[in-house]
């Protein structure tokens, strides 16, 4: 059996994890017979309530916040060891961008988490895959953009730009589809970069995830 | 296009709705082609940590928590007006047996949220399909129970009993499939009411959305 490593940044799109994302990541998962671990980063978000757009001057945790996907079922990212997997996901969401990276404000310069940095690099080094799907593509590139690495970012111009800034080579995708860089064993699905229907995520996802196990 | 409302209890399964099953059946709603809406109540919820499963001492917004699924599509449930909808569905999770029900403390002696109970009465009276996932057919047997509505909460003997209580008949049934009351037009699946893996439930909750919709 397989076992792929998830990589949470919270529960909910404005401050943490995409929320469809991340269960059509473990729903295909499950049903390709893959075992998986699901990880995130013990640091605080910043609270943005989902319904205004706006921060409320709240702080939460990720690691805790991200149990609420995963039904407890998480560990903190410190304790990833990428010789215990085979393969690491990462679904979107703007936590992916501020939690796991100072991407959403810095862009293209921005830092990642050291700890992220070292865990890509070293998925990327034993040759085991990586899957990116809606912003996390561009966090990828902040580790791996020196591999050359061909991504999508579906077709938002400024993030294919900072992916092309980063090292990458950027290919439009629609929604359903995925690209895959079967040399550097890189695989991204835009997802919610588009004001995408829930059932169309899920099908890029699953396209996705299948190469993902395999490759695996 | 059929337009089906759908009701939510925040976003986590121990003190909100369960994420999995939202996202399944917010997935194949928009997969089956149909238009939904969603809807919680504008009440606080008791957080729990999902790391430990323990009560915090801070409460949340079930309205806004319940956003973090629908990527901000959210009405209060006071506004929920059945006549427009031609179905509604109710994802479980422990909020719903909390937050729109004292279920979970007082069992089937405890009072469902009066909104609520208007809410599921005026969809049975109008011969419009309900669903109900998880142990949500506990808190509409507390609505309806005095049709006898034939429902399954999986093989769990003390909700069974309870839900017997109430007036319904229950009927065992496995994750991955449903149970149609087409007299009544009531479905049921049992989701995470069993210990399942993420596709299991996504795929009984999927038989059930499809006749739902059907219905409608």
């Amino acid at each position: 059996m397989k076992k792929i490593a998830v990589i949470l940044a919270g529960a909910g799109y404005l401050d943490g994890a995409e929320i469809t994302e991340t269960t059509s990541t473990l729903i295909h998962l499950s049903k390709e017979g893959a075992d998986y671990q699901v990880f995130a980063p013990n640091v605080d978000l910043k609270v943005v309530d989902h319904m205004t757009g706006k921060e409320t001057g709240e702080t939460r945790n990720v690691l805790s916040e991200s149990a609420r996907i995963s039904r407890g079922n998480v560990q903190d990212l410190n304790e990833l060891n990428p010789n215990n997997f085979d393969a690491v996901v990462m679904p979107g969401g703007y936590g992916v961008a501020k939690n796991l990276s100072t991407f959403a404000y810095e862009g293209p310069s921005g830092k990642i988490n050291p700890k992220l940095n070292e865990v890509l690099n070293s998925f990327f080094e034993q040759s085991k895959p990586i899957g990116a799907i809606c912003i996390s593509p561009a966090v990828v590139s902040q580790a791996l953009g020196d591999k050359n690495p061909v991504l999508t970012i579906g077709n938002d111009t400024d993030t294919a730009q900072a992916i092309e800034k980063l090292g990458g080579t950027h290919e439009e995708c629609v929604v359903t589809d995925y690209i895959s860089d079967r040399e550097n064993k890189i695989l991204s699905t835009p997802a919610y970069m588009y004001d995408a229907k829930p059932h169309e995520v899920f099908e890029g996802i699953g396209k996705l995830v299948k190469e993902l196990v395999e490759m695996a």
